[in-house]
């Protein structure tokens, strides 16, 4: 017997239909000889109707009553759920988080989950319940209730599965695991086996948003095995652990496009010490994350600093700069949004030193021309023109998986 | 500094506009300087849409489920109601049930609130919020959320009162008072500046269902005061106190029509002892309120017995006494659901023998025949032909009130 914690999100559950099918992959589950803690998202639409609602009488209301107005998504969600498995004969019972005991701190709309009383939850599974909690959700020490923000119900399922102790945390979606690239822009993508959490942790940075990295993160701390996979297609998925065997011999796991990019560059920048701290400190104090970073090589007393933002922070960030221009002494400041970041992603790359000439030799092959580069340990990330970027993921991806397979 | 507790219904708060105009009522309220805890039901058709989910799902969900599900109706509705206050700049709070420690028993869909504790709504009003608090809803002793049933948000609101000793708890409705008879069917009817709770309640038990007789004898057995007023049309409304000291000459506080009514008789029963008892302990084992009941004299070895249910059981009534022919041994039975029962209702009755007579003597100005008469401390009911109900509540209602006016 195993303890499985399983995550539906608001597409799995957004109707009648949905439900039933979600009751029975539950069912099936816990008919097998399974402990079973299901953890849901609201239904389909309903938080953005909610929203809508708030927005008809209060454009800017409080945080808290916005979390107290959107927690009763989940809850409708899982009391529906509890009445489906009902129906099929199976013993359940619906939870609020704060009927679990999932304490977060007072950060609403963004708040972060502390601990989790297990008692609860321990005396249902004992009772041989199946246990239907709301995901996105916790209660602060007033009592009040909190949610955890983007990504929420995906963290409440890994936290759940941390303090159970649970065998597997598996996350239904609509895709069905994650794949070497998407295959909306890359036919002979295929889904991977296995992939390691740190892999998965630069993907989604890289673009692949398939696991909100909170909730990767929160695994890899905890030890979690996580699986990715479909309520709508059911087979088996992508496993998320710790450390992956390599069946395949290429050292990559998977290329990803990030199409939300803009590029900024300051051109003639006065080249004095700390330029670059003050710039970029500029902008880490308005919470404006850059990526990558390019500083030309100064020939005169001046020269040239470029770096990516993603495409919504982008003008905010050009204001702000233009406010200290004068302190920053540069002479012209540019932004292109039509930019894309292409990334590879492999924790083989440590012991493969080729791995970004081989990626920089299939861009060359078709003619895209590098703007950035950027390296970590197991990711090369590189700036093409946006027109360039299929074509050039296509080719990546030809270059390390397709004399492989 | 008064406290006030005030309490609007589903059609109060069922969209924007009317939130609005409830965010009014009660900042206006607090503005005065007063202390306010407001409760508030679910939003127009929200409980009726939640149910119609359910059972697309379960016909037949488990009763904790639904009370799960129904719940978020009134959370929807006071975090939307605490929004519109903020905007207006006023400081407030909203808050579930199970977060202002409204302790109810087990009893799902149909709870009994146990306590409630007083600590945090203490706590908010000492920071000089206004209070918004979820109606027809406690937690029981598992932490489980209950519903109270049929005119909980009332109950919630009296309850509140009680346990706060507020100085007045108004109830908005969409009518704006009691009245002496329904101005639908009596023109003359008129606004009732005050009535005692036992008035209220023979009221509400004769068919005028203004609150719910549950809240009524709540606030009778705390003695709270009440008052009915309308959310649309802002000025005093009807206030319901122990006692009334009566400006007016009249006896009677109001008429009331009931159409609920069946009438189902035994006819010619045989005259033994303990028939009656048998009969009506049926009925009751089953639950089945019997209201006026009418026994024939015996002539021969035979009687005849008639009462009085409400039409939705009669069915169920007529079954149970058709299995039990042969012992209770009678010839014919017969159910007439063409009758209404017209009630007059008034503390000053018991000082006045003449307002029985009065009654009759009025339906016998306008030719109604009477088919049974029953008569409490307070109340003198009458059964009529349907036919007759309406010309005969105008005729009463003149004979009481016309001439006083």
């Amino acid at each position: 017997m195993a303890l499985i914690v399983q995550k539906f999100g608001g597409s799995s559950v957004r109707d009648a239909d949905r439900i039933r099918n979600v009751a029975r992959i539950i069912t099936d589950t816990y008919a097998a000889g399974n402990e079973v803690v299901v953890v849901l998202s609201a239904q389909g639409d309903t938080t953005d109707d909610l929203i809508d609602k708030a927005h008809e009488l209060n454009a800017d209301p409080s945080k808290r009553e916005m979390d107290m107005l959107l927690a009763t998504g989940e809850q409708i969600s899982v009391a529906l759920c509890a009445m489906a498995i009902e129906k099929m004969g199976f013993p359940v019972v619906s939870l609020n988080a704060w009927q679990v005991g999932i304490s977060t701190d007072s950060n609403y709309s963004n708040a972060r989950i502390k601990d989790i009383s297990e008692d609860r939850l321990r005396a249902e599974l004992d009772r041989k319940n199946i246990v239907i909690v709301t995901g996105f959700q916790g209660v602060n020490r007033f009592y009040d209730i909190t949610t955890l923000g983007r990504g929420g119900s995906d963290t409440s399922a890994v936290a759940l599965a941390a303090r159970l102790k649970a065998d597997l945390c598996q996350i239904y979606t609509d895709v069905d695991g994650v794949y070497t690239a998407d295959p909306r822009v890359v036919k002979e993508a295929h889904k991977l086996d296995e992939i390691t959490f740190d892999e998965m942790l630069e993907l989604a940075s890289g673009g692949a948003q398939v696991l909100h990295n909170r909730s990767v993160e929160m695994a890899k701390r905890f030890g979690i095995q996580l699986e990715v996979l479909s309520s709508l297609d059911p087979k088996p998925g992508t496993i998320v652990k710790e450390v992956v065997k390599k069946v395949e011999s290429t050292a990559i796991s998977g290329v990803a496009k990030d199409d939300n990019v803009a590029c900024i560059s300051l051109i003639h920048l006065t080249d004095k010490p700390g330029v670059a701290y003050r710039i970029f400190s500029l902008l880490a104090q308005k919470k404006i994350n850059v990526d990558i970073i390019l500083q030309s090589i100064g020939r005169d007393s001046t020269k040239d600093i470029a770096f990516t933002v993603s495409k919504d922070v982008a003008e905010q960030a050009m204001q702000i700069l233009e406010e200290h221009r004068e302190e920053l002494d540069f002479v012209g400041m540019d932004c292109d949004e039509k930019v894309a970041k292409l990334s590879i992603v492999g924790s083989g790359m440590i012991n493969n030193p080729g791995i970004a000439s081989s990626m920089f030799e299939a861009l060359y092959s078709v003619g895209v021309n590098i703007r950035m580069i950027s390296t970590s340990e197991i990711k090369v990330s590189v700036l093409v023109d946006l027109s360039d970027a299929e074509i050039a993921m296509n080719a990546v991806h030809d270059k390390f998986f397709r004399a492989k397979r």
